[in-house]
């Protein structure tokens, strides 16, 4: 109930989303003519079979459209058995929906003639657009300043099109709709690979598994991603979102569809390109999208809800164990007819840190009660016994009924091949509202069949099992974002776009944003003439520094002392140090001494904030130092974030924990880092300048208690106008 | 050729493993009597089809059988139409091979009536032996007992049987062998899970992969998996050879049998339960086998040369990537017909490390003369022009005859479904002799089947496909032990096994192994009666801690002083710390004083051995201290270790890439530490004490040229007999 009434407060907040009732008609009118339109005309028809453009007639034809199909085809008057029109706008009927795989040079006067035929939505399947270097970037521009205005929405370019199964639409010239029978059911894929989401579909329609409608977005010039997802939060054919994805385009739209879906109780499930440096890389060359950080893509899709899947066929298995909802816990509880294959799945949980558990004492008791002695291993193991359709049933019984446990894994060996009467046959008559994963060992399709027909999430790959489970663990609800107005950092006015602000002037704007720097004096070159008052702030025990500009190197010439305890040593000290230093450097010109507090921290961290090219602002924070560089051992999320949501951040990195009870290790001030890592994500609500980059490298961590202090720190500003990720 | 000469001075140093011509004999004559025996008894063979006990008869006969099958019932005159017997020895004929499914309390009386009746080779599928607590241990001993000087061979306890498939055997209760048809091929699959071995061969049917021999272990109380691996080697339907395992039962047997199937050119590959901690868990619960660390295990089949596999389906599909053999280099070449499946490829590829080339400019400027433009990317994206086989063909010509690309992996997208006159036939007819992996997008099971009838690894799920490259580009040849006798290490003499030596007694078996220590000094509690020899060793700067057994924290009451200069200072600093320590501790007993040498490391290592209860003796390094502990970021290997092989692991621990040039940080002097692991690593041939662990933590790494320190070490002696390892 709690959740439902934070989502509220959300949904006020996102007040700019909310469409009017005149915008629910567009969106629905919209969705009318993008998957189910009464008339398609198909721009470039050709009648020879063997072409890709006469595949969209042959698809529609094949798979039952029931409305009105228009080849445009300026050389032929009959296309494929049709009536082919030389262009759109000669068609005597209303087209709703224009799909054109004209060649790029052809395919912006077709735009212009649907224009005129007041067509509510066109696909374009050409490529040749902002994917294909600074020509096709122009190309795409002029394209969407033609449909400035109109009435006419586009879909693409370089989008293989919509099939929306319930329909009978498949309006695409993907050639997996070959295929002659396509299963419909409450899935709809949204993908920005229009080759796999012909792939996607092959595989689900081999696997039995239904789809409601299917979207190739292509360049996502006018429609988004974002948006087809709030139209199927829309669609009642729709129950599970799946995305396949490449980058993401805009991410603040994405966050409000996601937040809607959530209400809605509509999971998305999305599977990413470019997790790999390599793949990012491609991600770039292939689409032309602009690609972040994977790891700031990954952070943020789980920021909002999105729940991210890593196996390629988990994809297609997933849905019926999202189904049920977030649990309150993700304790998972495995059982087995065979002892190899539970443990084939628990050995994959765990490599993913899943949490498998024991059953408890009660679930044992009361199954020993009934005859049925099982273990209290993290895999019950039921052997051949297991293969009894009562006994299996019984176990399963008490496993979703335990209060322990909040997701059930139940294998099923070789029996499942021929005789699902044995194990299976419980499991596809169980009654839950846990979420509930069966793994297949042998190839069993019956099983399979039987058990995706009841509703059961069923894997036959067991990292597939193992990813979707581990999705299902991580699964949370998107996170609200404080609605706080925008900040002014004063410390940021009078600096130039573009430019990286000098050390000073940084810690300047780090000490503005509240975070604890270390304490520096300046003292004159003459230790002699220092007077009490000066002196007299400096905190003891501090550390000395030459101040020079020839002396780059400081320590090699004897110009950094450490731990100097009160004045009189301070002033012995710096009075050696001109001795020493005019012995070897006797042209150096001293500006004076720089002294410091002296911090004994008990390790370093680094706190990072960054403008990512696809997902916009982020705030990270890790271990200082090569290791951590080494290890890539950070935590991200968009910015800004609480100090609470920086604290579970920092749980999240692995070498933080020497610092909060690992063996018995002295404590340090993580509340301390939380707060700062939560005032640097501030600067995402920035609104005098907009802040690129920013970063605190080292920052002390003291002990439990004594907070943190920055030692070093850089700004950025970006040449961005504020706030462009922030709409 | 190289590679050939060095197995010969290998196989020459094996000499006790290589057979006489009379084991030869036995070893042929026990293959058959277990592969393809003449006759078979069924022992406690049931006449009700519905039990387990009555499949081994239903399989051999449905699959064509050509031997003769005794029933063994004492209720029953005919078992399913055929003559059954009281017991084995009543039976008119010789029986060849006896299968047991008796009750585990009947198991014992009928091996002896086998062994009476001269049976070559007995198979129990019964269960209750070693897996079965110290009751079935206790039953297992007195089995072997039974067999000792008998002719009689053993396969098991808990074992499910044998499959030849060109031998028409099915001897087996599995019930997958109830398929209707099993087809041959060329890969044997030895499995330690008899259900799994069910469902590899499932999964391999269902898939049109065909097996040569398939066997469940069971326990391995007598033929055990190295044995058969052996077995394999010399079997002419055998090329590849599939491991499914729980555990490593006789690592030096399978060390050998894996060296032979290297100088056969028989590849072995592995995958492997118990690759997480509650996987280890429960592969000690479910099969009563001693595990080890998985991370030893993992490193001891690298290192005898058994590739593993971490996804399932690989096992499946990996084995024709396999049959080329090792290459030189390990640089993956990648082309597509679609961008985002390729890319699937590529992203995969990335995450698992793997090294995804480029064309080189000779590749491209060959195919532009043929009119055929790529770019230069990781992936060779054709997009749809890839779909004309012409195309296709010349650009996959190009990849495998490239002397910069050791391996190519080819991704066809939907046309492999519905048209593989495509792109897949130019791949079904290429002639090479390079590994080629091809992932197919869609499901496309014609192709597929085109593509493996040719010879080709094809791949469904690109999981798999990436984690067979991976497997490939890390196979190796065993590592050539050095062939060196034992090492008397006269340090541990005057030791109890089970003891863990104090601090000093460590030292100096570290020592005595050449390892390098800080030097160390010890004074008396009077500083003024110090005499100039004792002191003139003292190497400055040095540390100066009191000793006292009643000061085990020696920091916190001043009794450590760091960077001391010179003999003055010393005696200043020790009479200092004394009044200090008399202050707040006037009861102490000072025994003295301790001097170090100051070692001021560039960081620390750690390097331990010790004795893994799978594999045997291990040695490891990884970086020192609490970080290393949280990353596991650690280097391990079977004992004993050359310099050159340490020089190796060093590379493969992250965290000493600092010392290695990673942002011109200061070298450290890797190839001291690389010394120190191979010395501590001579443990494993020590004669003279079993040692169990022995540890260097922290071992100071100082600068290229340097050298290392041992700071601190620990060794535990054993209580098992010496070299019980090393058989």
């Amino acid at each position: 109930m709690e959740r439902r009434t934070r989502l509220k407060v959300s949904r006020h907040s996102w007040k700019s989303a909310q469409p009017s009732s005149k915008e629910n008609d567009q969106m629905s009118e919209l969705i009318s003519a993008l998957f189910r339109p009464k008339s398609i005309a198909l721009v470039g028809a050709s009648a020879d079979v063997d072409k890709h453009s006469a595949l969209p007639q042959k698809h529609l034809t094949q798979h039952g459209y029931p409305g009105t199909i228009f080849p445009i085809n300026p050389r032929r008057d009959v296309v494929l058995g049709l009536k082919a029109y030389p262009k759109v706008s000669e068609v005597p009927e209303q087209v709703e929906h224009a799909y054109i795989m004209l060649p790029t040079e052809h395919v912006l006067s077709a735009v212009e003639d649907c224009i005129a035929a007041k067509v509510r939505c066109v696909t374009i399947m050409s490529n040749g657009f902002s994917e294909a270097g600074i020509d096709g970037m122009a190309r795409q521009e002029k394209l969407l300043g033609m449909l400035k205005g109109s009435q006419t929405r586009l879909l693409g370019p370089n989008a293989l099109g919509v099939v929306d199964v319930h329909a009978q639409v498949a309006l695409s010239a993907n050639e997996v709709l070959s295929l002659s029978e396509l299963p419909a059911g409450d899935v709809s894929l949204i993908s920005q690979s229009g080759s796999l989401l012909g792939a996607i579909l092959s595989r689900g329609v081999a696997l039995g598994i239904g789809f409601s409608k299917l979207v190739s977005v292509g360049n996502e010039a006018d429609i988004s991603v974002a948006e087809l997802v709030e139209m199927m939060v829309d669609d009642p054919q729709t129950q599970v979102i799946q995305l396949f994805l490449e980058t993401i385009r805009s991410p603040a739209a994405l966050r409000r569809a996601a937040m809607k879906a959530h209400e809605a109780n509509k999971p998305i499930l999305a599977y990413r390109l470019g997790r790999s440096a390599i793949g990012q890389h491609l991600a770039v060359s292939h689409t032309g999208a602009l690609t972040g950080n994977g790891k700031a893509t990954s952070a943020f899709l789980r920021d909002i809800g999105i729940v991210e899947l890593f196996n390629f066929e988990a994809l297609l298995d997933a849905p019926a164990l999202f189904r049920h909802g977030r649990g309150t816990g993700a304790r998972i509880g495995v059982m087995s007819t065979t002892g190899g294959g539970g443990a084939l799945i628990v050995d994959n949980m765990g490599e993913r840190n899943i949490d498998v558990v024991s059953p408890s004492l009660e679930m044992q008791a009361g199954l020993a009660r009934k005859g049925i002695h099982i273990s209290d291993a993290p895999l019950v193991d039921l052997t051949l016994t297991g293969t009894n359709p009562a006994t299996y049933g019984a176990v399963l019984s008490a496993f979703v009924d335990s209060p322990d446990i909040d997701a059930v894994v139940a294998v099923v060996g070789s029996s499942s091949q021929f005789r699902p009467d044995r194990a299976v046959s419980p499991i596809v008559s169980i009654q839950t509202s846990k979420p509930l994963a069966v793994f297949l060992t042998p190839n069993a399709e019956r099983s399979r069949k039987l058990l995706r027909d009841a509703g059961v999430a069923v894997f036959s790959q067991p990292e597939a099992c193992a990813d979707a489970l581990s999705a299902w663990a991580r699964w949370q609800a998107p996170r609200q974002h404080s609605d706080s107005c925008a900040v002014v950092v004063t410390a940021l006015d009078g600096h130039e776009p573009g430019q990286t602000l000098s050390s000073v002037d940084s810690q300047n704007v780090l000490a503005s944003l509240g975070i604890p720097q270390v304490q520096e004096w300046t003292l004159s070159a003459e230790p002699a003439t220092w007077l009490g008052e000066t002196v007299e702030q400096i905190q003891f025990p501090c550390v000395l520094k030459i101040s020079s500009a020839s002396i780059p190197h400081k320590t090699e010439v004897g110009g950094v002392k450490l731990g100097i305890a009160n004045v009189n040593e301070l002033r012995h000290e710096a009075q050696n140090m001109l001795v020493r230093i005019n012995a070897t450097l006797p042209d150096a010109f001293i500006e004076g001494f720089q002294v410091q507090e002296m911090v004994r921290g008990l390790g370093e961290a680094l706190v990072g904030y960054s403008h990512d090219p696809a997902v916009g602002p982020v705030i990270s924070v890790g271990l200082g130092g090569v290791l951590a560089e080494l290890y890539q051992d950070v935590s991200i999320r968009p910015a800004p974030v609480s100090p609470q949501e920086a604290r579970k951040m920092i749980t999240e990195v692995k070498a933080f924990a020497q610092f909060s009870g690992y063996r018995n290790l002295p404590l340090g001030d993580l509340d301390a880092l939380a707060d700062v890592v939560a005032k640097m994500s501030t600067l995402a609500k920035c609104a005098n300048a907009q802040v690129a980059e920013a970063e605190i490298n080292p920052l002390a961590i003291l002990a439990k208690g004594q907070g943190v202090r920055a030692l070093d720190g850089l700004v950025v500003l970006g040449e961005l106008p504020a706030a462009s990720h922030n709409a």
